[in-house]
């Protein structure tokens, strides 16, 4: 299988993460995002929505959004739950990522640390501090009752939530007031088959 | 169990047509969006991050986010297909509808629909025009190719995107040049079960 993807993206990292603990062989192939490539005609008909990442079966059959290639990879491992409301526990904190965390998150820190906070999006960038503080509460009130996000066993759900948030200082989102966070983020960080986010890909 | 939500938003109401469809008995408890009463102390206890759709089973167990409700809920039914790939495919077009549709449409309707489109609020209502329409291009173009998002079979990823889609209008997205999403539209409209969305809960 092929993973298209930008490892400056969070999102796309979350998979090479998941790879990596899951031990999973496949083909990386890098797509520069600041470069538009994402939006050229040969991409476009693998991903519409031009969007990395995108996974590449060997029969060609293609898959997009980060968190829905999680599920499908993740399948049958220990980091997915059997049981159905665990799993849909799993999914809430997926959503909730993408929807109260990323936008805010991961927006700012693109701001910041890829365009170099240009005057013209200076205000975007403060206007998305109180978001991601709020997203990072909810986060630490989940992490103060449970060692992961669902229950005491590491599932995609972490990964999901990990990859932008062990980023966020880059975002302007300090961690110092998040200590149930911290203690988290090194309990991924300590996982047999870790890989950290490169710096640059 | 009981689903606290507001039928105002196309996020509660999907759980609503998922009922409908399934004959699944609930007790729908209204939360106001308006009047903000998914912020008083009592709803902060149920849901930290203070949204609406809730699911509140009746051992006391909790579930937010709309998609991974629809997702626990059709556990078993028609509506969720049980082959992975295809199960992913599902969720795809889920995350597709939370990060690259509701923030757009939804949120355009809002602004139109239910603030009367404040002078404070018109730039950001203008501004959400374009991604909107990307949206409903990536959706038109699945649906020139499939009956339904997912192949050619009805799933909670139709529930998901046809919540927002079906009232873009009120949101300033009318859909007269995408003829393949109007002939979806009737054809979820024209499913056994069907409800329609209320025009004030």
């Amino acid at each position: 299988m092929k993973i298209y993807g930008d490892l400056k993206s969070g999102n796309c990292y979350k998979l090479k993460l998941l790879c990596h603990l899951l031990q999973l062989e496949h083909e990386w192939v890098h797509v520069d995002i600041l470069r538009e490539e994402t939006r050229t005609p040969g991409f476009l008909i693998l991903n519409p929505n031009a969007k990395v990442p995108l996974l590449e079966l060997n029969d060609g059959r293609t898959l997009s959004e980060s968190n829905a290639i999680l599920n499908y990879l993740a399948s049958g491992s220990a980091l997915l739950p059997q049981d159905n409301f665990t799993l849909a526990k799993v999914l809430q904190w997926q959503f909730f990522e993408q929807y109260s965390h990323e936008p805010y998150i991961a927006v700012a820190r693109f701001i910041a640390c890829y365009l170099g906070l240009p005057e013209e999006r200076r205000a975007e960038y403060h206007a998305k501090q109180p978001g991601g503080h709020r997203a990072l509460q909810v986060m630490e009130q989940q992490l103060q009752q449970t060692e992961y996000l669902v229950g005491d066993q590491l599932s995609i759900a972490d990964l999901s939530l990990y990859a932008y948030t062990h980023v966020a200082p880059e975002g302007g989102f300090e961690l110092t007031n998040y200590p149930a966070i911290r203690a988290w983020l090194s309990r991924v960080e300590a996982t047999p088959g870790y890989c950290a986010m490169p710096c640059e890909s």
